[in-house]
């Protein structure tokens, strides 16, 4: 082999940019690799040396430093298309040959990416478990007895066992995270719209979302950034809200709030493995400082259970129609028995349903409104391979209680290994939160890889922390205030009425005057940098308010006063009240009294 | 009569605060005109003598201070439950009474409202006519020969009569919009979920929405502002995530980018009177400086016709389940015939129809980005009620041409009276926008009323402006930058990445110095307010920015620099960069060069 390190991103590139590396070398690593592991059932196709070769004529042409995924080997579910080689769908009568490769695919490419292949998968993306395929059930990675999650099984294992960097899945009842957890591998399951569904063959079209696994969450944040993006040609095309990423504020320690669930609302289906590792994982959470509360996951199971017992398998009917109706016998018997049923249901049926799903969402937005993010594990438990077989319908259905709900309820999800059993099998947990928070929850699940620090997929070396980023919280703001602000006083409600909090009682670092400025009312004071040597301690409050509110909030602030930075007395900086120079005339000093309260006590 | 005001709230407000009114006197006019206009079919209901003496002895109780509707009169569609009084929709067999009064209802008598009664409507609310009851055709307040629109006819025509302050009406395909075109009302269809549907009778449960009828956009604002409001037994009920309203920029002139349709989209069903009516419309806004441009109205009638001919009729059948199974003939043959289709659909029909609009909806959002406000004609034109009793189906579907497309792409819309036909018939136009900008809408259609000055209601008096309030852009905030943000220079980006554009060069007021700061790179200039008689104009530009991401905007800047109040050459201020004096230790004055740029150049 030429190399020794993983194919995470940040090791190829870096031997990628200092020339001890090209993408040709690894791709015959990864040839070596496909042999080795062809009893997986990892793949439906490879690309071939003639297929490759026009990947890596373009990247001896180009820029490295213009292309962020620059020869990094990717594995495509092959429920999506890639110009020029067949989509099976798992299917073979169903398969046809795309001309044009899936907007996020062509994305990826043109970021330098270079496909591996097509992966297997759960015929029709229908099924966690990834078995349910002609060319075989997909082993898991750390053990091929056991099923390696599904739907998107090929695309996780190709990872875990070091074929790709990284590989698209999708991800409608939970197929994206399930093959994540038992692979040990970050599974990151988009806000629905953010990656283009264009080139994807629909599940329900809906809910169904393109999805990444990869190595370690700085890789997956990497990718997401590559290939998310407004698609005007896919009707569920949703532009992210929250365009900037890199707003930050909060650390771990008292700053994270994760709902977890109640010991009566939990099922690990008999496997005290995996309900032994989530205890674990809460228990590593709460000793680094994280708020641990448990929150009713009641309305999420009922919703999980509305995704194949209700009318959404019409969606799957439609998707597959006209096989469906005019050769079902092509499809595996377990697949037509499924998708068979989504002819049935009426339009009453539909409404009735998508009425009771609305309340259920109306529930779980006050739980997920209660926390910072909720942590469920990703699955209750492994299953064999046999057992699969055996009871195929059964034990499907309980890998998704803790998945199928997310699409129907249009959230983010990503799952994230938190360790291995007794028997070394891995285990994982998925964050949770509502739809375009996925950066925040990357940014909590780094935090939690870090922490871990397990190592990578399936012997593909050691987790090498790469950048401690703080937890984003891009939804508040924490602003400090000390006057007319303050709780009680008379414009505290334009921070009530946008839904602010008070986070802290404190007071600003040693170095501020505070002067009540002319006019009013509303009075108000001005807090300023004193000269070197000068000043004090003033009494500040810190708000949270939500970071879409804070626009309007600053926009409404009359001058001489503004919103920049302010120090507290422990030396953080968080954004808060400042004064022009200018609006100092006619004002009173007023920094002997050291708040804005006791002065007005004083008048 | 005890008073010859209008019903305005702005009118009799004034009244009973100075005690020269009482809402006794109110109603005793209210009841004379309610015999007066018996044969205009107009009310269901009314409140008796009996039923009004709780509401006034509590009023007589309270402190008006405290009450913002104080002794308002208001009507209620028949389709909305007040408590102990029999709510039918139009279909005397399917009557019931309630126990409480609809969540919007009781907000409204809480705040010192009195309900007139119950108002008649098109049966289920399923017409846009007014003449579908079997407590008569309800007539139009102008020209008792013609349909009052509907389904809310009688909320409509008991405001426009002066039986009523401000009446609720609801709204699925058009029925808050077309009455209020036909009886010289604002009609106000808020975003769904905007206001709670608890207590409302569904028509589409997924679409429905309780209206506001005024005589004018003041009211109409004040009265949105005391319904609106979550209610966690409502699923479809929202928060408004604009939380405050307050935040105006933008001037009539040069600031309102309004959309219209091309001549080939528009329908007037042959009437001239209405098409010359929206062209003048049209014309007087250009005259008044709003840009006018064309938009593709071509998805919004496409989804116009999916409302009734697609699934959505099944959510009808669910609604008068089992009226309609068990006993259909005591509902009116129109209305069996309408909603007895609902139980056909399939749910592949049911979500295929909702792909189908998911793509309509996305070419929306491009149109609606795009401008201001969409602004069509509320209603094609007006029908007598022997027209359409004798071809009730068409007619009927001719109203709802500009109408029905509404609720199924999630829109706001408000209709605003801006004339009046050669023969005196009142005419009117709807402005649309995105959910949630109800008020940006409100104000806007504010400025529009305030142009034309048409009297109120039919005979309610002249129109009396109040406040004229700037056109609320709730939605950008414009921002002054005169350093490392301008076009072209290193931070721009933290602009461009919000969506922000440029919207003029310009100079600040002459009362300004500019200090080249200590540090960089990135080299940041500090913009100050000189000392009396001192500075000069700093070349500065205007970006607009997304309300929503202008809070992460400045809490990304570092001190001494923030955001506060910046006076433009014009004498205007808009947000802008503000600095700390302690920020301008080992600072360069650098005013001289009027403009960073210069300064730059010349190093």
């Amino acid at each position: 082999m030429s190399f020794t390190s993983s194919l995470s991103l940040t090791d190829l590139r870096g031997q990628y940019m200092n020339g001890s590396l090209t993408p040709r070398e690894v791709f015959a690593t990864i040839g070596e690799r496909i042999e080795q592991y062809r009893e997986h059932n990892i793949w439906i196709h490879t690309l071939t040396a003639t297929e490759l070769e026009p990947y890596f004529l373009q990247l001896e042409q180009a820029d490295i430093n213009a292309l962020p995924l620059y020869g990094i080997p990717f594995a495509i579910k092959d429920n999506i298309d890639l110009a020029g080689v067949p989509t099976t769908a798992a299917c073979p009568e169903f398969s046809y040959i795309p001309e044009r490769s899936a907007f996020v695919v062509q994305r990826l490419i043109d970021a330098g990416a270079i496909p591996v292949g097509k992966s297997n998968l759960d015929q029709f993306a229908t099924g966690l478990v990834g078995v349910r395929s002609p060319y075989g059930a997909c082993k898991n990675s750390f053990d091929p007895s056991m099923v390696s999650g599904g739907s998107s099984a090929g695309s996780a294992v190709s990872v875990a066992l070091g074929m790709a960097s990284f590989s698209l899945g999708t991800d409608t009842a939970g197929s994206g995270r399930v093959p994540a957890c038992f692979n040990n591998l970050v599974g990151v399951k988009p806000s629905i719209g953010l990656l283009s569904a264009s080139g994807m063959l629909p599940a329900c079209r809906s809910l169904d979302c393109i999805t990444i696994f990869a190595l370690h969450c700085d890789d997956a944040n990497t990718l997401l950034a590559v290939a998310e993006g407004e698609d005007a040609t896919d009707a569920y095309s949703r532009v992210n809200p929250f365009a900037n990423q890199s707003r930050y504020y909060g650390t771990w320690q008292g700053m994270l709030r994760i709902g977890v669930l109640p010991a009566d609302q939990l099922a690990f289906f008999g496997h005290s493995d995996y309900q032994a590792s989530y205890e674990q994982t809460i228990t590593a959470l709460k000793e680094q400082g994280a708020e641990i509360v448990e929150v009713d996951f009641a309305p999420f199971i009922e919703a999980a259970r509305l995704l194949y017992e209700g009318p959404w398998v019409a969606e799957r009917y439609i998707a597959t129609t006209p096989m469906i109706q005019d050769n079902p016998e092509a499809m595996l018997p377990v697949i037509q028995t499924i998708i068979g049923g989504g002819a049935k249901s009426s339009a009453v049926d539909a409404f009735q349903a998508q009425y009771r799903l609305k309340a259920l969402r109306k529930a779980a937005t006050s739980v997920l409104a209660s926390v910072d993010c909720l942590l469920s594990p990703t699955a209750g438990r492994p299953y064999s391979i046999d057992a699969v077989n055996a009871d195929p319908i059964k034990l499907n259905s309980n890998l998704g209680y803790y998945t199928n709900y997310m699409n129907l309820f249009d959230l983010a999800g990503v799952a994230v290994p938190t360790g291995f059993t007794a028997s070394g099998f891995p285990f994982g947990v998925t964050l949770i939160g509502e739809a375009f928070t996925d950066r925040r929850l990357l940014s909590i699940a780094n935090r939690i890889q870090q922490y871990f620090h397990l190592p990578l997929g399936k012997d593909q070396g050691a987790f090498q922390p790469t950048t401690v980023s703080p937890i984003a919280n891009q939804q508040r703001i924490a602003v400090a205030v000390c006057g007319a602000h303050l709780q009680g006083q008379p414009l505290n409600w334009q921070l009530t009425e946008r839904g602010g909090y008070l986070l802290e009682k404190t007071t600003s670092a040693p170095n501020y005057k505070l002067y009540a400025l002319a006019g009013g009312p509303p009075f108000r004071p001005g807090m300023v940098v004193a000269q070197a040597g000068e000043g004090q301690t003033i009494e500040v409050e810190v708000w949270s308010l939500p970071t879409t509110e804070f626009g309007s909030f600053v926009a409404g602030i009359p001058a001489p006063l503004g919103i920049g930075k302010v120090t507290l007395t422990d030396g953080s900086q968080v954004s808060g009240f400042i004064c022009e120079a200018s609006g100092l005339v006619g004002a009173e000093d007023i920094s002997h009294f050291g708040a804005w309260r006791a002065y007005l006590a004083s008048k």
